[in-house]
């Protein structure tokens, strides 16, 4: 079972994943915890390149650095923890490319989403769960954590917007569950846990 | 002007491009050499990832990174040179990523080509010349300049001969040359000369 987590930065993704984990691990499932970019050394390194360098990086090397980040990600990690009947769980997957990469920075959505499928050989999450909430409330959120923005982070308020509304496009196919991130902790990780219930997983 | 050198390692492109750069500079042009990967800061970094870092690389994963340098390589160095009417000259392009990921790695020849035609937005050089030499004559150049091998470099035989084979099977292209590399350097910088002189280029 592989559950991916979406949404623009500070809805709070990584709150529920860990409150997800637990819940999963007590009911005695085996779970992965993982995220993108970055689940893996070479991940964490190209994970540098895109947030933490100086430098410009141009809008399709950005694509494709995710996307190769993703590959990597998906053949060592992901793909042999689903093998080994483990639950994956991860922040952010190429959901994140349609939306940033695809729609925020205005390259062609589905040729982004096209390049993701092809770094991952198809592998598609059972369960994608959506916390939605508009820009400027998670940029206030973001903000008040007082942490330094990385540099997607610095952009301002109608990309996060663009990356949203794309959010809510994807989010009509199936294997999506949205919730309103203005909801409590516990009512959004309750209304994750039916639903992962629902799936047959708990 | 757009001209790239292509080949399996060891059969000779950088002697070609500095010989072909000085010919083309002593009749007034203006010349941008370059390199992939590593034609740009970015690519630089994304180089040590692809060729001197310890640790696997997987093979999508390696195709993506390939792209991810080109794509910065284009939209910053290559493109605004050719906008200034600069000849750009480059060590390696898309016809590598389609013979070493592509054919060599078995990954696919055409999607690996698609993913590199987006990378540059479709930019197509001029001119490229191929440098054709057997796997085993390559290697054996190679291995007696003493330079350490990088990672690609380390593979056996067969990976060069399917690289060798799908850039013949690409140089059915009208903008290829392709030159035997067991000529004599100026032999081949010779038929190298005429062929560019012949597109206006002198």
């Amino acid at each position: 079972m592989f559950i991916t987590f979406e949404g623009i930065d500070g809805v709070g993704k990584s709150t529920q994943l860990e409150l997800l984990q637990s819940w999963l691990e007590e009911s005695g499932r085996e779970v992965v915890r993982t995220l993108e970019p970055g689940g893996t050394d070479l991940g964490q390194e190209i994970r540098h390149l895109l947030l933490h360098r100086k430098g410009d990086v141009s809008p399709r090397a950005e694509a494709l650095l995710y996307a190769a980040d993703r590959a990597h990600h998906v053949a060592t990690r992901i793909r042999p923890a689903l093998e080994a009947g483990k639950v994956v769980l991860s922040d952010r997957y190429f959901d994140s490319s349609v939306a940033y990469q695809g729609a925020a920075r205005d390259l062609d959505v589905q040729e982004v989403l096209n390049i993701s499928l092809w770094a991952v050989g198809n592998l598609v999450p059972d369960l994608t769960v959506l916390l939605d909430l508009d820009a400027e409330a998670a940029i206030a959120r973001r903000s008040k954590t007082g942490v330094e923005p990385d540099r997607l982070e610095r952009e301002k308020v109608d990309f996060f917007e663009r990356a949203r509304n794309q959010f809510l496009d994807l989010a009509a196919q199936p294997r999506f569950l949205v919730v309103d991130a203005n909801l409590s902790v516990d009512a959004i990780q309750d209304l994750i846990r039916k639903r992962v219930a629902a799936m047959g997983l708990s």
